[in-house]
């Protein structure tokens, strides 16, 4: 069966084409700097998005109905399977990626919430076989069920906790069962909404345990899939704990994790916290723990997670330029966590939303790679800095210098010289290469 | 000479009072929970905002005349030295806070201007000597100069790097010679502009470097301050390294510093990063990083950093309650980072504003000594996570559980019960014990 | 039947009552200023927040079960009713307020709704007859249905413009029928989501013609109740067109609406604009169009609308002070546009809730009513303006002054002395009052 | 003398140059629909910004050490009305704009102050006649001089205002003897700190009295320049009378006064006050005051005024688009309201920031033009529109139906067909649409 029958595989017809329904930059067999498209970008759709959401937003009901939307149950989590490997074939896609509740329904037990899902993964793995698609990651949903309302690893009630546990021991069993190349975590509920009535020191402790446990319990299974735990600032809850990059790096160094996992980093999550994507990634690049990508845009105006289809060339540009900087996006990839607008409701937008994405990553990839194959702005960055190669700038690099040898270069050297950083030529520059290539 | 001739030692009036000129609820010597008020609150007067500040801002000129300003260069200094132990004395504070160039005019060359320091320093020395003040902190200024356009400790220039490490020396040696209990490191420009042109990794290394020598330079002259850094997100760089202060934890751990460093949290820092104070008041204290306030507070409807006085009491009693749970301020203070409007130009507002931060922290101290004495809060933390006292929450706890174990639990558990969080009440409750001690 | 059969009817205890299930502020017969509380205040409980929502956010299902979920459809609409009617005797609210869609389930076509809707209507008049309760305002939800996707009264497209005008036909009907003391119309989806395909000029002229059409109608039918229109910034679209008093008052004065409409405020909508409360009262009142208040408070390091009880003192007594100096609220009312957290999800928190609010707003009538008696603010604003009285300021004023006989005074009358505007001294003075009631 | 020697007149050198010192995209003289690019986009120089700013910050002393900083008092201003004209004339820009204290140093008294200017603008006028450089608006400064502490027409004290009323007098004379096309009021402190001391209705009436004496100078002196209020949200005050577009529009309509006015819009005044760019211009232009634009950027992520040379190639686009659909921007111009980054601090990064700005502009010209031309956006709007131009649509805009009519309608109209609004692709057809041109 059919669920998107009006669409064709999306072919790539390259620049100049009028074609909505045809890639204009995203050509997964190119090969830039080395390796394919497809190599570089990894690019997933993320299952929620495109085969759970139906428009609810807080103010209304739901816009969408599709094909699946006919069935119910078990029938209906079958019919979005067959959806997704229809949906990523016709796009071109690699990857997928979901949470447990995304593809099999909650049962009144736990035991029926596992019976489901074994039933469908049997199912996705048999269709992951004929299609050669894979599984980007997949993760547990413990945030949306109302018993994880005062959260799952960081709930208020040992109850909470145990079922939260349970349900990762699945989410891991699952993964490894369909070769999942890396596993999420993001805390959906793990935050407060008041510190009034938190304790969050006990909390964040808890937390901790339950990545040992999960670590523990994957190496006992042999599942060997990047672990990633995903930042973002707030919402649902007023404080979530992994607020950002540097803060969830702080987590994972407290708690001896950092061996363990890595981040997946979202965009939309970045700006709701104060910063550019890209200085998300910069700072888990350094810090050795960039994992994966969620790929959306926010809207800076807007003080809420849209999850919008990223479409700004100068964001996936500098994106895909700290990714090559990184040495490449590794185990991780590209998944698209971002949803069709409410008012964009229909099915052929979830191919619109998603080439428009993949295009503008393509796009980015290529101004990525023209700026570091020619060394535009690493030549910048090395200049700037030139004067810690050698002479005193070299001793301090070296850790030889000291206070004390510093304030006799310092009393003997003025008057000293600053250079103009440069900045809005770097950034007409940075304009000029996005709208070359 | 007096510098605030018209004005009389304020004094302990009590409630119902109506000269503005007194203390309604700051008084020194009143014990609670076991310390008088002054050990509890340990206030600072913040030198820049108190004698340096004319309320000169982006958009206009200086507002604000004061009778130091008859004189210029050293004399000024001087004068502004008086002006403090007068302005401490009358307002009953015991502490004072201030960077290098606040307090002695910067010279043509390092040498003047290290000349210039040892004058102000010795008059200082003596004036506290016959008052008994004391210096809360002391830091020095690393930003304003034009020299350090593109960073201090982070400079893209070894030249601006070695001038920094002296003035740190210099500022270590005049925390000694003065017996300051902190000193403090404020990354005023440790940051970034535009990633385009920034080397972030390196220059955090260098910054790392930077306070590695400053703790070998203090020990070797045996200066034993508490060591801290005041995290800020943004202005003046587009992007401060110290944004929060999990993001400051996060670098400490990396670079080893951990041990050797506590947080200077400020509230209008707290606010920008998209914080509560008390939250990051919290998150220090269960890192065990908790070493001193700088209160002030800022607007949240507006986007930079407005350090007006302290005056709402629903933040002043969670501080102190975040306080007195941490175990008390330590060595460290209460230090008002607090500038009068530039709208209160006159010598009397700097009284009336330093009198409402006092006012309003001294109330809030009770509040939270209420809320702390009569376990009002925490008698519902305790009751909320009851359920890790005993059984599986306890096994939890202990390191005992696993997913296995938990998930055995959980099969059999079923329904979960969970409770309000009930934090209309508890908001109320909050009300009342603010406006009832 | 009774859905809240717990819960006693709140009674007023006054201050030094511990029980959480009374008043220790609101007492609706005490006199203040020349009018009982309940005339100052006139209370009103949000239907939808109340009866309807379940607790549901973007990341979960919903927390809150109760007694009238156990039916459904018209069945269930009535016991919500029934619910209602107990719910305002037992808090001692006078007034509520509700969408159409609130109070009776909507059918497969218009004429359905209509019908349910009558039937609702029919019982609900019988209940307000036999309890006394009135009905503040009523509206129609133009926003959940998948209809109104692109708007109701600004919608591209015209059927879904006839719908929504038919269903303000039938809104204004049903407030005639209950004696509705106010008719509101919040713009839900009355903006747009991207300017690329939207024509603003053409969609603000047809939702003035609405407006017209249903002054015309109210006419027609003899329905005289106060029209309001509520501003809100965004969410859910990207830009509503009310975005705050302003931006509402401008449509009315270019559509000559001004005459016909005043304006809803909410705190919540306030702050997402920028704006204090206060801020949107000012202006509505010295404009001429303050309507009626939806009480609430967001949290203003959240970027959406968070509806929270209001329970912050300072706001709930600025709110009143304006009130007060406004004349008072008229035909308008205090509606509780306030939900309980996701983790309230107990009954019992429902009147927690309001009761938190009730006090609030109650000790912030009597801080106000002593800010206004005292005339605290208003000594210190006429004293501030004194020299517009006399002189070259009755001028200005008189409108005789010119440029040039301005310039004239300007140029003999050097220097100019100004004062403080002793900001942080008012603000002490602020905490003080609320104290002390 | 040159004060910019090393820089040669910036020539049109179009796409694929990389000397960075020329214009790849703006060519004044080229045509586009009609008019040369000259025509189009008017462009301005800020005074304050190129000739005054020395990259002081709130945090930091001036970085920028100029050629006319070798002169003080009015050699230096007469020194800066040179460079003024060698700048424009380099850089080919017809028109600059100043406030008047940027031009001539203040004196003790009024008289002084004029005086002064009486000698630039004599200057200033012979280097307009020779080089044929135009005046696009000039002001009056009453917002930094201390004396404008608390307002200029807004003032609490009389003889400010007064003083005031003299400077605007001042200030029209000057514009009518330099042939200034427009003259702008912006509210630099109309506004408040804190509502708690403020009269806002009584303030804005005096504003209001003001405009109306300029009026009536400006009509007696025979200066027909259009008059402009620039609206900004906030900063320096935290709440400016002038908020956003349609908040002036409100005052204007309310104080008889919109036939006199129209809006100078700024980008980064814009997104201060949560809307883009292109929002606020579309306002003024569907209410007729769209009169000039103020063109810089803002950095989202930052909640001050950064005023950045405009760089983004999608918020340049939008600009022009609706310049584009308005019919132009008159009388108005495009004037770089942006100053270089306090690391910028060479006099070549002046040139560098306006060619960024010009060419960024330019190529937002030729992309607008394409939009319109091809009628991109313009077929999709009309499309979605298109029920109203028909049937009960176009009764709608007709003005004949009323609620019955349409209630008649929609009761036998079922079900109702919405489309998919496209919002992701349009999205992505904009970046195609600026890459091609």
């Amino acid at each position: 069966m059919s669920y998107f029958k009006e669409i064709n595989t999306i072919q790539f017809e390259g620049k100049g084409s009028d074609n909505p329904l045809a890639f204009k930059h995203y050509d997964p067999k190119q090969v830039i700097l080395g390796k394919t498209m497809e190599e570089h970008l990894r690019f997933a759709v993320a299952y929620w998005h495109t085969f759970n959401a139906n428009g609810t937003d807080p103010f209304g009901a739901p816009t969408m109905v599709r094909g699946w939307d006919q069935y119910n149950g078990l029938d209906r989590a079958k019919a979005r399977v067959e959806a997704n490997f229809e949906f990523l074939n016709k796009l071109n896609v690699p990857y997928f990626a979901f949470h447990d509740v995304d593809i099999a329904p909650e049962g009144a037990t736990l035991q029926e919430t596992n019976k489901n899902l074994d039933v469908i993964v049997e199912l996705m793995k048999d269709n992951m076989k004929s299609s050669g698609k894979k599984l980007l990651w997949n993760t547990v949903n413990m945030f949306s069920n109302p018993r994880f309302v005062h959260g799952a690893g960081t709930a208020v009630n040992a109850d909470v906790y145990a079922y939260a546990a349970a349900q990762v021991k699945k989410g891991l069993e699952v993964g490894k069962e369909l070769g999942a190349e890396n596993y999420v975590f993001w805390g959906g509920r793990e935050g407060y909404d008041t510190l009034l009535n938190t304790d969050m020191g006990f909390e964040l402790d808890n937390l901790a345990r339950l990545y040992h446990m999960a670590i523990a319990y994957a190496n006992e299974i042999g599942f060997d899939a990047q672990f990633l735990i995903e930042p973002k600032p707030k919402e649902p809850t007023k404080h979530q704990y992994d607020f950002d990059a540097a803060t969830t790096i702080s987590f994972l160094q407290k708690y001896g994790l950092k061996d363990h996992f890595k981040l997946n980093l979202e965009a939309n999550h970045a700006t709701l916290a104060g910063h550019t994507f890209e200085h998300e990634i910069r700072t888990a690049a350094i810090n050795g723990v960039l994992g994966s990508l969620d790929a959306n845009q926010g809207d800076l105006l807007l003080g809420w997670d849209t999850d919008e289809f990223p479409v700004d060339l100068y964001s996936t540009t500098l994106t895909m330029f700290e990714v090559l900087k990184a040495g490449g996006i590794g185990r991780g990839g590209i998944n698209f966590d971002a949803k069709v607008r409410r008012g964009s409701f229909e099915a052929e937008d979830l191919f619109l939303g998603h080439i428009a994405g993949m295009d503008s990553f393509a796009w980015g990839l290529k101004a990525a790679a023209k700026l570091t194959e020619e060394k535009i702005l690493d030549n910048i960055v090395d200049n700037r800095y030139r004067s810690f190669k050698e002479g005193i700038g070299a001793e301090i690099v070296s850790g030889k210098a000291t206070l004390a040898s510093l304030e006799q270069y310092a009393l003997q050297n003025n008057p000293i010289k600053n250079e103009s950083g440069r900045q809005e030529r770097i950034s007409l520059i940075l304009s000029e290469v996005i709208f070359s290539v």
